[in-house]
Protein backbone atom coordinates (compact mmCIF):
# COMPACT_ATOMS: atom_id res chain seq x y z
CA UNK A 1 0.00 0.00 0.00
CA UNK A 2 1.47 3.27 -1.00
CA UNK A 3 0.02 7.17 -0.49
CA UNK A 4 2.09 9.82 -2.03
CA UNK A 5 0.61 13.22 -0.86
CA UNK A 6 -2.89 11.25 0.53
CA UNK A 7 -3.48 9.94 -2.43
CA UNK A 8 -3.27 5.85 -3.24
CA UNK A 9 -0.60 5.37 -6.04
CA UNK A 10 1.92 3.39 -6.99
CA UNK A 11 4.66 6.63 -8.47
CA UNK A 12 6.08 9.48 -7.71
CA UNK A 13 6.85 12.89 -10.15
CA UNK A 14 9.76 11.91 -12.25
CA UNK A 15 11.26 15.68 -11.21
CA UNK A 16 10.96 15.15 -7.60
CA UNK A 17 14.27 16.06 -5.99
CA UNK A 18 13.71 13.23 -3.77
CA UNK A 19 15.23 11.45 -6.94
CA UNK A 20 17.38 13.43 -8.22
CA UNK A 21 19.36 15.05 -5.01
CA UNK A 22 18.08 12.72 -2.68
CA UNK A 23 16.61 16.20 -1.08
CA UNK A 24 14.74 14.35 1.29
CA UNK A 25 14.52 12.35 4.53
CA UNK A 26 12.54 9.30 6.17
CA UNK A 27 11.80 7.06 8.75
CA UNK A 28 10.93 3.59 9.10
CA UNK A 29 8.43 1.82 11.93
CA UNK A 30 6.44 -0.49 12.80
CA UNK A 31 2.60 -0.90 12.91
CA UNK A 32 1.15 -4.03 14.95
CA UNK A 33 -2.54 -4.14 14.58
CA UNK A 34 -2.60 -0.66 12.83
CA UNK A 35 -0.98 0.91 16.13
CA UNK A 36 2.50 2.27 14.60
CA UNK A 37 4.88 2.03 17.35
CA UNK A 38 6.13 4.71 18.74
CA UNK A 39 4.74 7.72 16.81
CA UNK A 40 5.17 11.03 18.73
CA UNK A 41 9.11 10.29 18.44
CA UNK A 42 9.17 8.94 14.96
CA UNK A 43 6.93 12.18 14.34
CA UNK A 44 9.32 14.52 16.19
CA UNK A 45 12.82 12.90 14.56
CA UNK A 46 10.44 13.30 10.98
CA UNK A 47 10.35 17.07 12.14
CA UNK A 48 13.86 17.51 13.45
CA UNK A 49 15.44 16.02 10.24
CA UNK A 50 13.23 17.89 7.77
CA UNK A 51 14.55 21.01 9.53
CA UNK A 52 17.60 20.09 9.39
CA UNK A 53 17.51 20.34 5.61
CA UNK A 54 15.01 23.73 5.69
CA UNK A 55 12.06 21.45 4.18
CA UNK A 56 8.44 22.28 5.78
CA UNK A 57 7.07 19.15 7.40
CA UNK A 58 4.11 17.66 7.00
CA UNK A 59 1.99 17.86 10.15
CA UNK A 60 1.53 15.67 12.64
CA UNK A 61 -1.91 15.40 12.39
CA UNK A 62 -2.04 15.00 8.20
CA UNK A 63 0.68 12.12 8.32
CA UNK A 64 -0.76 10.28 11.04
CA UNK A 65 -4.04 9.68 9.61
CA UNK A 66 -2.22 8.56 6.02
CA UNK A 67 -0.22 6.66 7.88
CA UNK A 68 -3.49 4.83 9.95
CA UNK A 69 -5.35 5.12 6.46
CA UNK A 70 -2.21 2.97 5.11
CA UNK A 71 -1.37 0.28 8.15
CA UNK A 72 -3.49 -3.17 7.45
CA UNK A 73 -6.21 -3.52 9.91
CA UNK A 74 -4.42 -6.44 11.59
CA UNK A 75 -1.25 -8.19 10.99
CA UNK A 76 2.31 -6.94 11.63
CA UNK A 77 3.88 -4.48 8.84
CA UNK A 78 6.61 -1.62 8.63
CA UNK A 79 5.68 1.45 7.91
CA UNK A 80 8.03 3.59 5.91
CA UNK A 81 7.92 7.44 5.21
CA UNK A 82 9.33 9.47 3.10
CA UNK A 83 9.52 13.69 3.30
CA UNK A 84 10.99 15.09 -0.05
CA UNK A 85 11.63 19.02 -0.83
CA UNK A 86 8.66 18.21 -3.78
CA UNK A 87 9.13 18.78 -7.25
CA UNK A 88 11.25 21.72 -8.65
CA UNK A 89 12.94 23.66 -12.45
CA UNK A 90 16.00 21.79 -12.97
CA UNK A 91 19.11 22.84 -10.62
CA UNK A 92 20.28 22.21 -6.80
CA UNK A 93 18.52 25.82 -6.20
CA UNK A 94 15.95 24.94 -3.72
CA UNK A 95 12.26 25.87 -4.74
CA UNK A 96 11.13 28.81 -2.63
CA UNK A 97 8.28 27.94 -1.47
CA UNK A 98 8.89 24.12 -1.42
CA UNK A 99 5.55 21.84 -1.88
CA UNK A 100 7.41 18.95 0.09
CA UNK A 101 5.91 15.28 -1.32
CA UNK A 102 5.21 12.75 1.33
CA UNK A 103 5.05 9.49 0.63
CA UNK A 104 3.46 6.51 2.94
CA UNK A 105 4.40 2.76 2.19
CA UNK A 106 4.05 -0.76 4.23
CA UNK A 107 4.85 -3.72 3.81
CA UNK A 108 5.04 -7.11 5.59
CA UNK A 109 7.27 -7.10 8.70
CA UNK A 110 9.86 -9.13 7.62
CA UNK A 111 10.66 -12.28 9.33
CA UNK A 112 14.24 -13.64 11.05
CA UNK A 113 15.31 -16.65 12.31
CA UNK A 114 14.26 -16.50 15.94
CA UNK A 115 17.69 -17.39 17.09
CA UNK A 116 18.70 -13.92 16.18
CA UNK A 117 16.59 -12.38 19.37
CA UNK A 118 17.37 -15.38 21.64
CA UNK A 119 21.16 -15.61 21.01
CA UNK A 120 22.03 -13.35 18.79
CA UNK A 121 23.75 -12.46 15.12
CA UNK A 122 26.88 -12.48 13.73
CA UNK A 123 27.72 -9.39 12.00
CA UNK A 124 29.87 -8.73 8.95
CA UNK A 125 32.51 -5.84 9.00
CA UNK A 126 32.07 -3.92 6.51
CA UNK A 127 34.80 -2.09 4.43
CA UNK A 128 32.96 1.23 3.00
CA UNK A 129 33.56 3.99 5.81
CA UNK A 130 31.59 6.29 6.77
CA UNK A 131 32.15 9.95 5.97
CA UNK A 132 32.60 13.28 7.59
CA UNK A 133 29.67 15.32 7.54
CA UNK A 134 28.69 17.61 9.99
CA UNK A 135 25.68 19.16 8.20
CA UNK A 136 24.19 16.08 8.00
CA UNK A 137 25.39 14.02 10.63
CA UNK A 138 22.49 12.17 12.84
CA UNK A 139 19.52 12.57 9.88
CA UNK A 140 18.04 10.36 8.51
CA UNK A 141 17.95 11.52 4.76
CA UNK A 142 17.87 9.95 1.23
CA UNK A 143 21.41 10.10 0.77
CA UNK A 144 22.02 6.42 1.30
CA UNK A 145 24.85 5.56 -0.90
CA UNK A 146 27.28 4.18 1.57
CA UNK A 147 24.62 2.02 3.18
CA UNK A 148 23.69 0.80 0.36
CA UNK A 149 27.58 0.13 -0.74
CA UNK A 150 28.17 -1.43 2.83
CA UNK A 151 25.32 -3.60 2.50
CA UNK A 152 26.24 -5.11 -0.85
CA UNK A 153 29.65 -6.65 0.20
CA UNK A 154 28.14 -9.65 1.67
CA UNK A 155 24.77 -11.52 1.05
CA UNK A 156 25.06 -14.69 3.72
CA UNK A 157 21.29 -14.36 5.10
CA UNK A 158 23.02 -15.84 7.89
CA UNK A 159 24.52 -12.82 8.63
CA UNK A 160 21.73 -9.89 8.66
CA UNK A 161 23.46 -6.96 9.45
CA UNK A 162 27.24 -5.00 9.10
CA UNK A 163 29.00 -2.64 10.84
CA UNK A 164 30.46 0.22 9.98
CA UNK A 165 33.54 2.32 10.68
CA UNK A 166 34.33 5.91 10.12
CA UNK A 167 37.23 7.31 8.43
CA UNK A 168 39.12 7.11 11.85
CA UNK A 169 38.66 3.51 11.90
CA UNK A 170 35.77 4.09 14.66
CA UNK A 171 33.03 2.03 15.03
CA UNK A 172 29.88 3.68 14.40
CA UNK A 173 26.58 1.34 13.35
CA UNK A 174 25.54 -1.00 11.34
CA UNK A 175 23.79 -0.87 8.07
CA UNK A 176 20.53 -0.15 9.49
CA UNK A 177 20.94 -0.02 13.00
CA UNK A 178 22.30 1.81 16.06
CA UNK A 179 24.83 0.45 18.34
CA UNK A 180 25.28 -0.11 22.04
CA UNK A 181 28.08 -1.93 23.76
CA UNK A 182 28.33 -2.85 27.84
CA UNK A 183 31.38 -2.09 29.54
CA UNK A 184 31.41 -3.07 33.07
CA UNK A 185 27.59 -2.35 33.83
CA UNK A 186 27.52 0.30 31.54
CA UNK A 187 26.23 1.44 28.16
CA UNK A 188 28.24 2.92 25.29
CA UNK A 189 27.16 4.29 22.05
CA UNK A 190 29.14 5.61 19.10
CA UNK A 191 28.71 9.75 19.50
CA UNK A 192 27.31 10.47 15.88
CA UNK A 193 28.05 14.26 15.55
CA UNK A 194 30.06 13.80 12.52
CA UNK A 195 28.21 10.85 10.72
CA UNK A 196 25.65 7.79 10.83
CA UNK A 197 21.92 7.97 12.07
CA UNK A 198 20.64 8.88 15.31
CA UNK A 199 17.56 6.51 15.29
CA UNK A 200 14.67 6.27 17.65
CA UNK A 201 15.22 3.05 18.94
CA UNK A 202 18.94 4.52 20.22
CA UNK A 203 16.95 7.32 21.66
CA UNK A 204 14.64 5.31 23.71
CA UNK A 205 17.41 3.35 24.89
CA UNK A 206 19.57 6.25 26.21
CA UNK A 207 16.38 7.64 27.58
CA UNK A 208 15.51 4.89 29.29
CA UNK A 209 19.10 3.72 30.58
CA UNK A 210 19.29 7.23 32.07
CA UNK A 211 15.77 7.15 34.32
CA UNK A 212 17.06 3.72 35.36
CA UNK A 213 20.53 5.09 36.89
CA UNK A 214 21.95 2.85 33.97
CA UNK A 215 24.88 5.32 32.64
CA UNK A 216 24.53 6.00 29.02
CA UNK A 217 27.85 7.36 27.18
CA UNK A 218 28.03 8.77 23.70
CA UNK A 219 31.71 8.40 22.66
CA UNK A 220 33.85 7.44 20.34
CA UNK A 221 34.25 3.34 20.15
CA UNK A 222 37.48 2.31 18.58
CA UNK A 223 36.96 -1.47 16.95
CA UNK A 224 39.19 -2.63 19.96
CA UNK A 225 37.13 -1.60 22.43
CA UNK A 226 34.32 -3.51 21.22
CA UNK A 227 36.26 -6.11 20.99
CA UNK A 228 36.54 -6.04 24.77
CA UNK A 229 33.06 -5.45 25.51
CA UNK A 230 30.77 -7.25 27.70
CA UNK A 231 28.24 -7.22 25.29
CA UNK A 232 26.84 -5.49 22.24
CA UNK A 233 23.69 -4.81 20.98
CA UNK A 234 22.48 -3.46 17.76
CA UNK A 235 18.89 -1.81 17.33
CA UNK A 236 16.26 -0.34 14.86
CA UNK A 237 12.68 0.17 14.91
CA UNK A 238 11.98 -2.53 13.34
CA UNK A 239 14.05 -5.88 14.75
CA UNK A 240 14.06 -4.03 18.53
CA UNK A 241 17.68 -5.44 19.73
CA UNK A 242 19.62 -8.27 18.70
CA UNK A 243 23.03 -8.88 20.38
CA UNK A 244 25.95 -9.65 18.69
CA UNK A 245 27.26 -12.67 18.75
CA UNK A 246 30.39 -12.98 16.02
CA UNK A 247 32.01 -9.95 14.78
CA UNK A 248 36.06 -9.76 13.22
CA UNK A 249 36.84 -13.05 15.07
CA UNK A 250 35.43 -12.29 18.33
CA UNK A 251 32.63 -14.19 19.68
CA UNK A 252 30.17 -13.27 22.67
CA UNK A 253 27.63 -15.83 24.70
CA UNK A 254 24.07 -14.92 24.67
CA UNK A 255 24.04 -12.35 28.16
CA UNK A 256 21.60 -10.64 29.73
CA UNK A 257 21.51 -7.30 28.35
CA UNK A 258 19.51 -7.69 25.19
CA UNK A 259 16.28 -9.43 27.13
CA UNK A 260 16.43 -6.11 29.68
CA UNK A 261 16.93 -3.47 26.71
CA UNK A 262 14.33 -5.39 24.47
CA UNK A 263 11.98 -5.42 28.46
CA UNK A 264 12.81 -0.93 28.02
CA UNK A 265 11.12 -1.25 24.36
CA UNK A 266 8.26 -3.05 24.89
CA UNK A 267 7.57 -0.53 27.85
CA UNK A 268 8.05 2.39 26.00
CA UNK A 269 4.59 3.87 24.95
CA UNK A 270 5.31 7.31 23.34
CA UNK B 1 9.78 15.52 -22.37
CA UNK B 2 10.45 12.98 -20.10
CA UNK B 3 10.65 9.01 -21.18
CA UNK B 4 11.17 6.54 -18.42
CA UNK B 5 12.16 3.32 -19.71
CA UNK B 6 11.68 4.01 -23.23
CA UNK B 7 7.86 5.42 -22.50
CA UNK B 8 6.80 9.00 -22.57
CA UNK B 9 5.85 9.51 -18.91
CA UNK B 10 5.80 11.88 -16.03
CA UNK B 11 6.55 9.53 -13.01
CA UNK B 12 8.34 6.68 -11.92
CA UNK B 13 7.67 4.04 -9.31
CA UNK B 14 7.56 5.28 -5.80
CA UNK B 15 9.53 1.73 -4.76
CA UNK B 16 12.04 3.43 -6.46
CA UNK B 17 15.56 3.11 -4.99
CA UNK B 18 17.18 6.02 -7.42
CA UNK B 19 14.32 8.00 -4.73
CA UNK B 20 14.88 5.61 -1.94
CA UNK B 21 18.81 5.86 -1.42
CA UNK B 22 19.89 8.12 -4.53
CA UNK B 23 20.86 4.85 -5.36
CA UNK B 24 21.66 5.60 -9.19
CA UNK B 25 23.76 8.12 -11.52
CA UNK B 26 23.12 10.95 -14.22
CA UNK B 27 24.37 13.09 -16.29
CA UNK B 28 23.46 16.70 -17.58
CA UNK B 29 24.38 17.33 -21.26
CA UNK B 30 23.36 19.84 -24.30
CA UNK B 31 21.34 19.35 -27.37
CA UNK B 32 21.26 21.78 -30.01
CA UNK B 33 19.31 21.73 -32.82
CA UNK B 34 18.35 17.68 -31.99
CA UNK B 35 22.20 16.81 -31.70
CA UNK B 36 23.38 15.90 -28.13
CA UNK B 37 27.05 17.49 -27.60
CA UNK B 38 29.37 15.18 -26.38
CA UNK B 39 27.41 11.80 -26.52
CA UNK B 40 30.09 9.14 -26.62
CA UNK B 41 31.73 11.08 -23.61
CA UNK B 42 28.90 11.44 -21.73
CA UNK B 43 28.21 8.03 -22.88
CA UNK B 44 31.50 6.53 -21.85
CA UNK B 45 31.40 8.77 -18.03
CA UNK B 46 27.76 6.98 -17.67
CA UNK B 47 29.12 3.65 -18.36
CA UNK B 48 32.48 4.09 -15.88
CA UNK B 49 29.98 5.72 -12.98
CA UNK B 50 27.05 2.91 -13.32
CA UNK B 51 30.23 0.40 -13.17
CA UNK B 52 31.65 2.23 -9.73
CA UNK B 53 27.77 1.58 -8.11
CA UNK B 54 27.82 -1.87 -9.70
CA UNK B 55 24.86 -0.95 -11.85
CA UNK B 56 23.81 -2.51 -15.35
CA UNK B 57 24.39 0.41 -17.62
CA UNK B 58 21.68 0.75 -20.63
CA UNK B 59 23.61 0.35 -23.85
CA UNK B 60 24.82 3.65 -25.65
CA UNK B 61 22.41 2.40 -28.61
CA UNK B 62 18.96 2.02 -26.58
CA UNK B 63 20.00 5.41 -24.86
CA UNK B 64 20.79 7.07 -27.93
CA UNK B 65 17.57 6.09 -29.69
CA UNK B 66 15.91 7.22 -26.85
CA UNK B 67 17.57 11.00 -26.69
CA UNK B 68 16.62 11.30 -30.36
CA UNK B 69 13.64 10.46 -29.44
CA UNK B 70 13.47 13.39 -26.51
CA UNK B 71 14.97 16.30 -27.99
CA UNK B 72 13.24 18.91 -30.08
CA UNK B 73 13.83 19.04 -33.89
CA UNK B 74 14.74 22.35 -33.36
CA UNK B 75 16.43 24.51 -30.76
CA UNK B 76 18.33 24.22 -27.45
CA UNK B 77 17.87 22.18 -24.94
CA UNK B 78 19.24 20.74 -21.54
CA UNK B 79 19.18 16.69 -21.64
CA UNK B 80 19.08 15.29 -17.85
CA UNK B 81 19.70 11.13 -18.31
CA UNK B 82 19.29 9.53 -14.88
CA UNK B 83 20.14 5.66 -14.49
CA UNK B 84 19.12 4.12 -11.07
CA UNK B 85 19.50 0.61 -9.72
CA UNK B 86 15.55 0.30 -9.94
CA UNK B 87 12.86 -0.70 -7.90
CA UNK B 88 13.17 -3.72 -4.89
CA UNK B 89 12.43 -4.50 -1.89
CA UNK B 90 13.00 -2.81 0.95
CA UNK B 91 16.06 -2.48 2.72
CA UNK B 92 19.67 -1.61 1.39
CA UNK B 93 20.78 -4.53 -0.03
CA UNK B 94 20.58 -4.79 -3.63
CA UNK B 95 18.26 -6.94 -5.60
CA UNK B 96 20.28 -9.44 -7.40
CA UNK B 97 19.68 -9.09 -10.35
CA UNK B 98 18.50 -5.31 -10.61
CA UNK B 99 16.65 -3.91 -12.81
CA UNK B 100 17.37 -0.88 -13.87
CA UNK B 101 15.54 2.85 -14.59
CA UNK B 102 16.65 4.91 -16.96
CA UNK B 103 14.94 8.29 -17.39
CA UNK B 104 15.47 10.91 -20.09
CA UNK B 105 14.23 14.39 -19.08
CA UNK B 106 14.65 17.42 -21.46
CA UNK B 107 14.22 21.16 -20.74
CA UNK B 108 14.88 24.26 -22.40
CA UNK B 109 18.71 25.42 -21.98
CA UNK B 110 18.79 28.33 -19.24
CA UNK B 111 19.24 31.83 -21.05
CA UNK B 112 22.19 33.37 -19.16
CA UNK B 113 23.17 37.35 -18.99
CA UNK B 114 25.41 37.62 -21.96
CA UNK B 115 28.14 39.36 -19.69
CA UNK B 116 28.46 35.79 -18.10
CA UNK B 117 30.54 34.41 -20.89
CA UNK B 118 32.06 38.13 -22.14
CA UNK B 119 33.51 39.08 -18.61
CA UNK B 120 33.14 36.37 -16.11
CA UNK B 121 30.68 35.84 -13.23
CA UNK B 122 30.93 36.45 -9.63
CA UNK B 123 30.96 33.89 -7.10
CA UNK B 124 29.62 32.62 -3.82
CA UNK B 125 31.73 31.21 -1.49
CA UNK B 126 30.08 28.25 0.39
CA UNK B 127 30.38 27.21 3.86
CA UNK B 128 29.33 23.69 2.97
CA UNK B 129 32.06 21.73 2.47
CA UNK B 130 32.30 18.76 0.34
CA UNK B 131 33.09 15.44 2.94
CA UNK B 132 35.83 12.30 1.42
CA UNK B 133 34.65 9.56 0.31
CA UNK B 134 36.81 7.83 -2.27
CA UNK B 135 34.48 5.15 -3.56
CA UNK B 136 32.23 7.91 -4.81
CA UNK B 137 34.55 10.75 -5.45
CA UNK B 138 34.52 11.56 -9.26
CA UNK B 139 30.63 9.58 -9.88
CA UNK B 140 28.14 11.96 -10.68
CA UNK B 141 25.87 9.68 -8.04
CA UNK B 142 22.15 11.01 -7.00
CA UNK B 143 23.55 11.78 -3.41
CA UNK B 144 23.78 15.50 -3.84
CA UNK B 145 22.68 17.03 -0.56
CA UNK B 146 26.23 18.74 -0.06
CA UNK B 147 25.71 20.63 -3.67
CA UNK B 148 21.92 21.23 -2.27
CA UNK B 149 23.02 22.89 0.71
CA UNK B 150 25.68 24.73 -0.54
CA UNK B 151 23.40 25.91 -3.39
CA UNK B 152 20.69 27.11 -1.25
CA UNK B 153 23.24 29.36 0.77
CA UNK B 154 22.73 32.29 -1.79
CA UNK B 155 19.86 33.58 -3.72
CA UNK B 156 21.18 36.36 -5.60
CA UNK B 157 20.42 36.18 -9.44
CA UNK B 158 23.81 38.22 -10.20
CA UNK B 159 25.76 35.29 -8.58
CA UNK B 160 25.24 31.68 -10.67
CA UNK B 161 27.57 29.90 -9.31
CA UNK B 162 29.16 29.12 -5.73
CA UNK B 163 32.47 27.51 -4.46
CA UNK B 164 32.89 24.53 -2.31
CA UNK B 165 35.66 23.25 -0.69
CA UNK B 166 36.79 20.20 1.16
CA UNK B 167 37.14 19.27 4.51
CA UNK B 168 40.72 20.25 4.37
CA UNK B 169 39.74 23.83 3.06
CA UNK B 170 40.74 23.36 -0.78
CA UNK B 171 38.79 24.27 -2.93
CA UNK B 172 37.23 21.47 -5.48
CA UNK B 173 34.50 23.00 -7.58
CA UNK B 174 31.57 24.92 -8.24
CA UNK B 175 28.12 23.57 -6.98
CA UNK B 176 27.43 22.82 -10.91
CA UNK B 177 30.46 23.14 -12.27
CA UNK B 178 34.50 22.24 -12.62
CA UNK B 179 36.88 24.83 -12.07
CA UNK B 180 40.57 25.35 -13.94
CA UNK B 181 43.05 28.13 -12.54
CA UNK B 182 45.34 29.47 -14.67
CA UNK B 183 49.33 30.02 -13.22
CA UNK B 184 52.18 31.51 -15.37
CA UNK B 185 50.42 30.17 -18.64
CA UNK B 186 49.75 26.65 -17.58
CA UNK B 187 46.24 24.88 -15.77
CA UNK B 188 45.59 23.53 -12.75
CA UNK B 189 42.21 21.99 -11.61
CA UNK B 190 41.71 20.75 -8.19
CA UNK B 191 42.53 16.67 -8.18
CA UNK B 192 39.28 14.96 -7.17
CA UNK B 193 40.46 12.24 -5.69
CA UNK B 194 38.70 12.19 -2.49
CA UNK B 195 35.53 14.26 -3.41
CA UNK B 196 33.79 16.47 -6.28
CA UNK B 197 32.26 15.19 -9.84
CA UNK B 198 34.72 14.70 -12.62
CA UNK B 199 32.72 16.05 -15.20
CA UNK B 200 33.04 15.77 -19.28
CA UNK B 201 33.79 19.31 -20.19
CA UNK B 202 36.85 19.31 -17.35
CA UNK B 203 37.91 16.00 -19.23
CA UNK B 204 38.16 17.64 -22.67
CA UNK B 205 39.83 20.60 -21.17
CA UNK B 206 42.54 18.56 -19.71
CA UNK B 207 42.66 16.04 -23.25
CA UNK B 208 42.95 19.33 -25.28
CA UNK B 209 45.21 20.70 -22.91
CA UNK B 210 47.82 18.09 -23.33
CA UNK B 211 47.41 18.00 -27.00
CA UNK B 212 48.32 21.75 -27.73
CA UNK B 213 50.96 21.62 -25.47
CA UNK B 214 49.45 23.20 -22.70
CA UNK B 215 50.38 21.50 -18.86
CA UNK B 216 47.63 20.95 -17.18
CA UNK B 217 48.02 19.49 -13.48
CA UNK B 218 45.34 17.69 -11.43
CA UNK B 219 46.66 18.87 -8.46
CA UNK B 220 45.14 20.35 -4.40
CA UNK B 221 44.09 24.15 -4.94
CA UNK B 222 44.31 25.96 -1.65
CA UNK B 223 41.82 29.13 -1.70
CA UNK B 224 45.35 30.96 -1.32
CA UNK B 225 46.21 29.44 -4.59
CA UNK B 226 43.18 30.56 -6.10
CA UNK B 227 43.12 34.11 -5.14
CA UNK B 228 46.82 34.28 -6.28
CA UNK B 229 45.63 32.71 -9.74
CA UNK B 230 46.23 34.93 -13.16
CA UNK B 231 42.36 34.00 -14.24
CA UNK B 232 40.32 31.21 -12.59
CA UNK B 233 37.83 29.37 -14.72
CA UNK B 234 34.37 27.56 -14.04
CA UNK B 235 32.86 24.56 -16.71
CA UNK B 236 30.28 22.42 -17.25
CA UNK B 237 28.49 20.63 -20.39
CA UNK B 238 25.49 23.40 -19.98
CA UNK B 239 27.31 27.19 -19.83
CA UNK B 240 30.53 25.65 -21.60
CA UNK B 241 33.19 28.33 -19.78
CA UNK B 242 32.92 30.91 -17.48
CA UNK B 243 35.70 33.05 -16.14
CA UNK B 244 35.87 34.29 -12.65
CA UNK B 245 35.05 37.62 -11.55
CA UNK B 246 34.93 38.04 -8.12
CA UNK B 247 34.88 35.61 -5.10
CA UNK B 248 36.44 36.16 -1.20
CA UNK B 249 37.00 39.78 -2.21
CA UNK B 250 39.33 39.49 -5.17
CA UNK B 251 38.52 41.06 -8.54
CA UNK B 252 39.95 39.85 -12.23
CA UNK B 253 39.88 41.68 -15.34
CA UNK B 254 39.12 39.48 -18.20
CA UNK B 255 41.48 37.65 -19.48
CA UNK B 256 42.50 35.65 -22.69
CA UNK B 257 41.61 31.99 -21.52
CA UNK B 258 37.86 31.53 -21.43
CA UNK B 259 37.56 32.74 -24.93
CA UNK B 260 40.79 29.96 -25.64
CA UNK B 261 39.13 27.10 -23.79
CA UNK B 262 35.43 28.22 -25.45
CA UNK B 263 37.28 27.57 -28.85
CA UNK B 264 38.81 23.96 -27.76
CA UNK B 265 35.08 23.20 -26.49
CA UNK B 266 33.74 24.51 -29.62
CA UNK B 267 35.86 22.30 -31.79
CA UNK B 268 35.56 19.17 -29.86
CA UNK B 269 33.37 16.84 -31.79
CA UNK B 270 33.40 13.25 -29.76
Amino acid sequence: MIFVNGVATDSIAATDRGLAYGDGVFRTLRAMRDRPRWWSRHYRKLARDCAALAIPCPSDAALAEEVARAVARSGDEVVKIIVTRGSGPRGYAPPQPPSPTRIIMTTAAPVHPEEFARSGVPVYPCRTRLSFQTLLAGVKHLNRLENVLARAEWDDPAVPEGLMLDEDGNVICGTMTNLFVVERGNLVTPSLARCGVAGVTREIVIETAAAQGVTCRQEPVSQARLLEAQEALLVNSVIGVWQIKMYSGRSWEPGTWSARVREWLDEERS
